[in-house]
C-alpha cells in the first residue's frame, strides 16, 4: 500500500465515524422543539463571550503560526478575530435564533377527493458538510444556521484556524448539551491532512449536500471532486445594464454602489452594459466618477470613443470576476444584446437592469436566468441578510434545490405527510 | 488509443451535441407562453393518434427483434404497444397539459424596510436527461412533464425499444415545431452503444438532472456512476406498522391492499410490523386472509408463534425489496421499535402506520424520515396520479431538490425577482 492510500484509507475511516455520530445526533436533534434548538444556539452565544479570552489566546496561536508562512495581509486579517468580532459572532447566534422555524412549517396542503389530506412539510436535511479557509467565524455562522433547521454539520476549517475555530466548535457542541441536544450534531475534522476533505466529497449517503465556502480555487476543487451534491458559485460575475429608459441619476447611484461599495464581494458589479442610444449622454459622466473613485475602466470600442481614457477590454474580461476596482464597460445595440452578452458570459448570479420602462424591465427580469434579478437596484444587496434571511451560509447559482442566498431555510429538505381513514387503492 | 476510448470519445462528443442543441432550444421554451407549451403537447398527442398503424409497425420490429433475444414475458409486456396503450399516451399527454402552469409561479413575496420588493418565482429546471428501459410509453411521459415545465429533455431508452421509441419521440418534436417551438427541446440517444449512458451521466453543467426510470441495476448503475445529480429511488421497501390503537378492519383491508393490489410496484408493501399487545388478535386473521390471497409470509420467531406456518424470515428479509407476493412480519414491542426498525431497514419511500390514536400518529408521521409517510391508507397511493399531480416521472428519495412523486411541478427551479426603485446599499 502506498503512502497516499495509506493517508487516505484513514481519512475515510475517520470521516465515517463522523458520519456515523452525526446521523444519530442528526435524527435526535430533527425531531426536538423549536425551542430546545433556539436555546442551543443562546447557550452557545452565551458561552462563545464569557470564553472571549480564551477564543483570542488561541487566535493569537493560530496567528503566530501564520505570520511564520508569510500569508497575505487579506489571509491574516479574515484569520484575525477581536473582541468586537467575538460580539458579532455571539449577536449572529441569537440573530439566527429569532428566525421563524424552519422545519415543520406546512408548505402545502390539499384534499384529494377519496378523502385523503395530503401535506407537504419541511423537514431537515440531514447531515451537512461545510469545508471553508481560514475564517473562524464561519464555524459559528455555518454551525448556527445548520442546527437551527435541525441538521448536524461536519466543518472543516483552514488549517490556519485549527485553534480558533476548534474552540468555537466546541462552544457550539456544550451549547447544543446545554439544551439536552447530542454535541455531535457540531463536529470538527480535527486533521489538517488534506485527505479528509477528498473523504468528505466522497461520503455519498453519508453526507447528504457538501458547502464550500471561500474563494474560487477551492470552490472549484469541490465542485470538480465531489461525488455529494454541492451548493456553491464559483464566481459572481455580476452585471449592470442600463436599458435606454434608464433615469440617468438612479443609474449613476446604482453602478458606483454597485461596484465600489465593496469591490471583494460576490454581488459587486463586473461588467457594465450600456444601451446606444443612452450611452453618449450617460457613460461619461458615469465613468469619470467611478474613475474618481479609483475604479478602472477598460471598455469595447464603442465605450472607449465615449470615454477615450478607458482601456481595452479583451474578450477575456467578459469572463473575469475582478473582485477588485475593475470594471468592464460594453455599449450594446438592444437589451436582447444585453441578454445575450448575460448568457455567453454571466455566471448566473445576480443582474440588474436600471430602467423606468416597465416592458423593458419584465423582458430582462424574466429572460435573464440567474439565481437573482434585479430592476433599478444594486447588485450589491445579493445577500442573506439584505433578503431578510437573517444570515446565509453563502450564495448558490447551481439550479438544484438552493439557489440564491442560502438560509436555514434553504437548508431544508420536505416531506408528503398523507392522513386517511382506512382508505384502499382500487 | 484503445476501442473502449475511441468508443468513450464518440459517445462524449455526439451527447455534446445533443446538450448544446439542447440548451439553445430551452432558452426558446423556458420563455414560452403556457399557451404555446400546451399547443405543443396537444399537437403531439393528436399526430400520436394519427401515426397509430406507423407506430404498431415500428414496435413490431422492437417485438420481432426481442422474440430472437429471448426476453422474459415482462420485459416482452413493457415494450408492447397496443391500440389502446397508444390511446393512453395521448390522453397522458392532454391530462399533463390540463394541469396549472409549473413556471412563473410567484412561491413567495415580501418587502424589505428599503423598499425593495422579492419574488421567489418558479423557473424550469433547464435540461433533462431521462434514462430508461424498453418501454416505450416513458418516451411520451417524460417528454410531456419536461416539456410543460419548460425544460429540453435527452432521452435514451432501452435498445430494444428503438424503433418504437424514436417514432414517438418524432411525435414530440413535430408536436413542438407545429407549436412554433424549437423541436430540439426534445432528442432521443440514436445509437444502442452504452458509452452514450457514460457521457450523460459524466454531462456535468450541460444535463442539470438524470431521471432514471427501471429497475434496480439500471438505477443502481446511474446513482454509482452519475456525476450529474439524480432524482431517483433505488428501492421501495414499504413499511406496514400496526398499532397498538388500529382498527382490526382498517389494519385488515389496509394490509391486503399495500400487499396485494399489485406486488411489482414500488409502493406495495415489503414488512409488516405488528405492536405485540394487537398481534395476538390481529395477526392470525390478516396473515389468513393474506395467505388466502396467494401471499407467502416470512415472520420473525413472535409471528410464528402466532402464525406456525410462516417461513423464518431471515435478517436479509428486512433489506428486500420483494416486488413479489411475499411479506416479511415482525411483532414490535412499541412504536419506538417500529420507528427504529423503518429507521435500520427502510429506504426512504413509503410507510404507513394504521392507528386511532392521534398522539401515535403524529409521533410516527413526524419522526419516520420517509418521502411519503401516512396514516389509515395504503402504502399503493405512494403514486403522482393518486396525489393529484397528474402524472409523474417517477418517484425520489433523495432529500436534495425532490422527493416523493415528481411531476411536472417538480420539474422547476426558482429564481428571485428584485423589483427597486433605485436603492443603493449603504
Amino acid at each position: 500500500m502506498t503512502q497516499t492510500h495509506a493517508k487516505t484509507d484513514a481519512a475515510t475511516a475517520m470521516i465515517d465515524g463522523l458520519v456515523r455520530a452525526a446521523r444519530s445526533a442528526q435524527t435526535a436533534l430533527g425531531s426536538s422543539s423549536f425551542a430546545t434548538r433556539q436555546k442551543a444556539l443562546h447557550e452557545a452565544a452565551k458561552i462563545i463571550r464569557a470564553r472571549t479570552n480564551d477564543i483570542l489566546a488561541s487566535n493569537q496561536k493560530d496567528l503566530a503560526a501564520a505570520a511564520q508562512s508569510g500569508l497575505t495581509e487579506a489571509f491574516i486579517d479574515r484569520l484575525t478575530l477581536t473582541e468586537s468580532r467575538i460580539e458579532e459572532m455571539a449577536v449572529g447566534l441569537e440573530t439566527i435564533a429569532a428566525q421563524p422555524d424552519p422545519i415543520g412549517a406546512e408548505l402545502a396542503r390539499w384534499q384529494r377527493p377519496n378523502g385523503l389530506d395530503i401535506t407537504r412539510q419541511s423537514t431537515p436535511l440531514g447531515v451537512i458538510g461545510v469545508i471553508y479557509e481560514s475564517r473562524p467565524n464561519v464555524t459559528v455562522d455555518a454551525a448556527g444556521l445548520c442546527v437551527l433547521a435541525g441538521n448536524a454539520v461536519i466543518l472543516r476549517g483552514g488549517s490556519d484556524s485549527q485553534h480558533s475555530a476548534s474552540l468555537l466548535a466546541e462552544a457550539m457542541v456544550e451549547g447544543l448539551q446545554a439544551a439536552g441536544l447530542p454535541g455531535a450534531a457540531v463536529q470538527i475534522v480535527n486533521t489538517t491532512d488534506r485527505a479528509a476533505v477528498g473523504a468528505m466529497l466522497a461520503a455519498v449517503g453519508g453526507i447528504d449536500v457538501i458547502i464550500p465556502r471561500g474563494g474560487k480555487s477551492l470552490v472549484e476543487r469541490v465542485q470538480r471532486d465531489a461525488r455529494v451534491p454541492v451548493f456553491a458559485h464559483l464566481e459572481g460575475i455580476c452585471h449592470l445594464y442600463i436599458d435606454k429608459d434608464a433615469d440617468p441619476d438612479k443609474a449613476k447611484a446604482i453602478t458606483l454602489n454597485a461596484k465600489m461599495r465593496r469591490t471583494g464581494i460576490c454581488g459587486a458589479a463586473e461588467t457594465l452594459l450600456v444601451h446606444q442610444q443612452v450611452a453618449g449622454d450617460m457613460l461619461p459622466a458615469i465613468a469619470a466618477e467611478l474613475q474618481q473613485a479609483g475604479c478602472v475602466l477598460r471598455g469595447d470600442s464603442a465605450a472607449r470613443r465615449l470615454v477615450p481614457d478607458m482601456q481595452i477590454a479583451e474578450d477575456d474580461d467578459w469572463r473575469t470576476e475582478y473582485l477588485d476596482a475593475i470594471l468592464s464597460v460594453r455599449v450594446v445595440d438592444s437589451i436582447d444584446m444585453a441578454i445575450t452578452h448575460i448568457a455567453t458570459y454571466g455566471s448566473g448570479h445576480t443582474e440588474s437592469i436600471i430602467t423606468e420602462a416597465d416592458d423593458a424591465a419584465e423582458i430582462f427580469l424574466q429572460r435573464v436566468d440567474s439565481a437573482i434579478v434585479m430592476r433599478n437596484a444594486s447588485t450589491q444587496f445579493a445577500d442573506g441578510g439584505e433578503f431578510g434571511m437573517g444570515a446565509e451560509i453563502g450564495i448558490a447559482t447551481g439550479r438544484l434545490h438552493a439557489r440564491g442566498p442560502v438560509g436555514a431555510a434553504q437548508l431544508t429538505s420536505f416531506k408528503y405527510v398523507v392522513r386517511g381513514d382506512g382508505q384502499i387503492r382500487s
